[in-house]
């Protein structure tokens, strides 16, 4: 079957180079004939398309990052507010903001320190605290937007109708229609060095929850905070809930 | 303002230890006292619930991890399938998959070795490869019931109905319902010493598609896939799209 497949793999490169062609001319009705061929050989996967690792190396830069940031699943879409010790304050959304333990109480996120995050991590080193905001629904617009590459001295805040907002003696910014919204603080990193890249890692030191959103055994109905997830690197989707499952235990042994 | 809040979560401890009584019995005109005299004193955060630290760390085992895994918002849902040398298959769900790079093409996910996913990490670290299958919304009551303690010698695939599906000569079994999937290949390990959990870095070395999902961008539509994202331990939810955005580019300064 991996003989079938490694010889259709090449007319699937011909056909997404078709596909991101730079005069945008998709040539369909080839698509369709390379999925028919490869249906045919491959049997068993049905109606999937295939790459493999060489394949996607030879895909251009942009449909190969949106087809490999979409791939793993949706991501949690949260708005990062810092502030420097001048007090420039920056907003700017991330998607790998990840639970990492209950006990202590830790987040991680990822960073490219050269990239157009560079302010948010300079300002979470700089002052040791960050805020954590989920995104709702009605913000996605003004949300996407802070992933502009705008100068340190100038504030997302003032370019878009995202609101900041100081709680308390927390010295980093909240986002004021933010329904769930965390105090953290910075912890440790780790060089990622198969890419370059940084893991976070930061400790939650305070939690602000609407209260329509909190149910009594501790779980926050997200969709009640009209918190959205991120599908790819511009996706925004909200969601509705499917179930809530008991603990897993093991199904007993029938006749056992 | 933080005053009035230190003053006041104290209350707020009391109310929540109502709220996981093991008689169940919720004092509800207690709770909404709270939250009035709290909104009274800290004003800028009306209608939030306040969890600091402190309060944080005396809640309930159950509370906590409840609060604390659904408080960073959405998160992937997949199935890692595996195989150890003796041919003993798994599969387990997990909800920390994150994409870490497109070039070269990285996923990272956190693992504790010690729990119920020790089999799943032992067979990565034995036989190097694993893939990862999104959960689609028909799935998510067996998808759930893989975190289930079975022994290293049981196979979930036997105690679900998800089927397991062997494509080409990748060495580890994909679950056949899934849309997306992706056969991976372990790269590193990162021990996070905050916590003692491990960062496992893998590349991506072969991805299928269902042939409905893939855009012509190379973005993947993940709600024709009807793949879910998780709140917390044990919520799924479905999804709809809200938009898609443009890449994002500074605003021309008015009158400049």
């Amino acid at each position: 079957m991996i003989l079938c497949y490694k010889k259709n793999y090449r007319k699937i490169i011909l056909c997404t180079n078709c596909l991101i062609s730079k005069n945008k001319e998709i040539n369909k009705r080839k698509w369709e004939d390379v999925i028919e061929v490869v249906n045919l050989l491959v049997g068993g996967i049905k109606n999937m398309i295939c790459f493999d690792k060489e394949s996607i190396n030879k895909l251009d830069h942009l449909y190969r990052i949106n087809l490999i940031n979409s791939c793993t699943g949706f991501k949690s879409a949260n708005l990062l507010g810092t502030i420097d010790i001048k007090g420039n304050k920056n907003l700017a959304i991330f998607s790998s903001i990840t639970h990492l333990g209950s006990d202590p109480c830790l987040i991680c996120f990822i960073l490219r320190p050269k990239s157009e995050f560079r302010n948010t991590y300079d300002n979470i080193i700089e002052k040791g605290f960050f805020t954590v905001n989920h995104v709702n629904k009605n913000d996605v617009g003004d949300a996407h937007h802070t992933s502009a590459k705008y100068p340190k001295n100038v504030s997302e805040f003032d370019k878009t109708n995202l609101e900041e907002e100081f709680i308390g003696d927390f010295i980093a910014p909240y986002v004021k229609s933010s329904k769930i919204k965390l105090g953290c603080k910075y912890v440790n990193e780790y060089n990622i060095k198969e890419n370059g890249t940084i893991l976070v890692i930061a400790s939650i030191e305070e939690l602000y929850i609407d209260e329509n959103i909190l149910e009594d055994d501790g779980w926050l109905k997200l969709e009640n905070a009209g918190t959205v997830a991120i599908n790819g690197l511009d996706g925004y989707v909200e969601t509705q809930l499917l179930n809530r499952f008991d603990y897993a235990r093991p199904k007993k042994e029938e006749g056992g």
